[in-house]
């Protein structure tokens, strides 16, 4: 690990009889140089074994192509793959991420966000749930947030709307007596608010006999169990011989009621019929395949990242045009029909 | 997103008539300053609303707190729960990571190295396979790896020896006819061959009767599908009749299994004990919970920054004393029992 002298710009001044200028100009503005002189200082970097140093041309461009993101964290899936995608934005982009995880604690949030401010970030990608929109909309940077509340800041979301109705409209052609929906209390203001709201809407617009259960489920398979298993032995004795058709809020939920299920009765019954929403891996790991709402993680990182850089880029012009109002990208979600209704 | 003057040192220095050196100094190297200095200093940035710029920080001391991470892919869940105790570990040491997912793609992981050099990473952690660990140690800053080939680069690893050890000392117990491990074909080189050879070492140190089966299983619940279930048949034929303890590479081997069980008999039939290896959330998760080796993540996430963070702080000193070998820490498993063993 022996420390090599860095070479500068004054070296491959001499190297290629140019001026320092040239040379500052074919790191940052290439284009006004012909091909041939690009060629030229190409070949004396590579001569002269170049390490760039971007720390250094940051500093000259205020161009950090940083971009901050903070997520509530790695545990559940649906935060890693979308992680796992926006990194991979960097082959189209050309973005680094500097990442933070938030643990839902909103006074951390903040300071990770002061912490990425201070590195120059040029734009942030917000998942986590504790900052009000209305604050971010205020932070002097783009911002975009996925799939929470957003009524201030650009976004893009799934349209549960759509995932609700489908579940709904799916469970009632498979000639299901009553449809039920279990979630765990969900705020108005986030989009997830929509799978309720549009299974509710179906139910109603089509007559059919429906039920919404709403209990503190948590977001974890071991804080599910005993809210889900009460509701199976409700369910088994009030909708003894009718064809239930469940669609639950997250596969991890609709998972743990199949579990339930198969350790009660070894099998899944038929008059059971179960949705979950995501797409996640156990949807497909279960001891069934579970039918499931998927949420397409590729095209809401994408969009996400793109819908920052349109900003970022426009922020970089010399006199930026700030948005009328926030944009808000919507992705439809996909149906994966599995095992679980296919009785 | 009206772009305001920044505050400069100047100007700190002339609201508190210190010279600029002084206010330099207070960044820097603060307790070259009295207490009191500092506080006159600290308040006047607070007054002044002052937004540090750690980018300028970085080019006066050489030091930008920056870590990168190349890591295979966020979709297994070993490697999403090792980056968020990784990332997790920036309120105990400081330091900000720049993440790449390298997709198994030795000259992708390659260049986001050179981009991670480029701007003055101070470390580098390392959890893909691709590049061996001998070019590795020819690069410029301090290398960890986490469970992978370290021959020639400091590492962390699972103590994969005694997790294999222990699985068979356990079935053993359980009285157990056959001891029967199942793997992908393995190299002797990754730290996860150590499952395999203390399983092996530990039946022929207790003459016990054994068979060590291996296949192509893949990474994926799908790629495993297809194997296991041929040798369910084989099992279910060859060692009919026999108590079967069974230690599996990894939970999403070993829940293949259970749910195959699952679907074939109603139930884990009573001569099937299943361990799997990692603790991962399908452990947990599954039809019935699965008995585990669990990899201590936090652990072995906070050794690697811990490990990293002693050799990048070496390299801050005038005369950096270069390490004679690299140091591999171990991590010990711990077992979970759960389910598949109780019977």
């Amino acid at each position: 690990m022996a420390k090599k002298k860095n070479v500068t710009f004054d070296d491959i001044a001499k190297y290629t009889n140019f001026s320092k200028t040239t040379i500052s100009r074919y790191f940052n503005n290439p284009d006004s140089l012909t091909l041939e002189n690009q060629r030229i200082i190409s070949d004396a970097l590579e001569k002269l074994n170049y390490k760039e140093n971007k720390v250094a041309r940051i500093l000259a461009s205020g161009k950090t192509e940083f971009v901050g993101i903070i997520i509530p964290d790695l545990y559940h899936h649906f935060y890693s793959e979308i992680l796992d995608h926006i990194l991979s934005t960097y082959e189209t982009f050309g973005y680094k991420f500097l990442v933070f995880i938030g643990n839902e604690n909103e006074e951390t949030e903040r300071r990770y966000i002061r912490e990425l401010l201070a590195y120059k970030i040029e734009g942030l990608i917000i998942l986590s749930h504790t900052i009000p929109s209305e604050d971010l909309s205020k932070l002097p940077i783009p911002i975009v947030t996925i799939e929470r509340e957003d009524e201030y800041v650009c976004s893009v979301n799934t349209d549960n709307y759509m995932g609700g109705y489908l579940a709904a409209s799916l469970l009632s052609r498979r000639k299901c007596d009553i449809l039920i929906h279990i979630n765990t209390p969900t705020s108005e203001k986030i989009p997830a608010y929509g799978r309720l709201q549009a299974f509710h809407d179906y139910c109603r617009d089509h007559d059919l006999k429906h039920e919404i259960m709403i209990r503190e489920l948590g977001n974890t398979y071991e804080t599910a169990q005993p809210p889900l298993s009460d509701i199976l032995e409700h369910l088994d004795t009030a909708c003894r011989g009718m064809r239930k058709g469940i669609f639950l809020s997250s596969d991890t939920h609709a998972n743990v009621l199949l579990n339930l299920l198969m350790r009660k009765y070894g099998r899944l019954p038929e008059d059971y019929l179960l949705i979950g929403f995501d797409n996640s891996p156990i949807s497909r790991e279960a001891v069934l395949s579970i039918s499931t709402m998927g949420q397409q993680t590729d095209q809401l990182a994408f969009e996400a990242v793109s819908l920052l850089v349109d900003q970022m880029n426009e922020q970089k012009k010399r006199q930026p045009a700030p948005l009328d109002k926030p944009i808000h990208k919507v992705i439809p979600p996909v149906f994966f029909r599995r095992e679980t209704t296919e009785k």
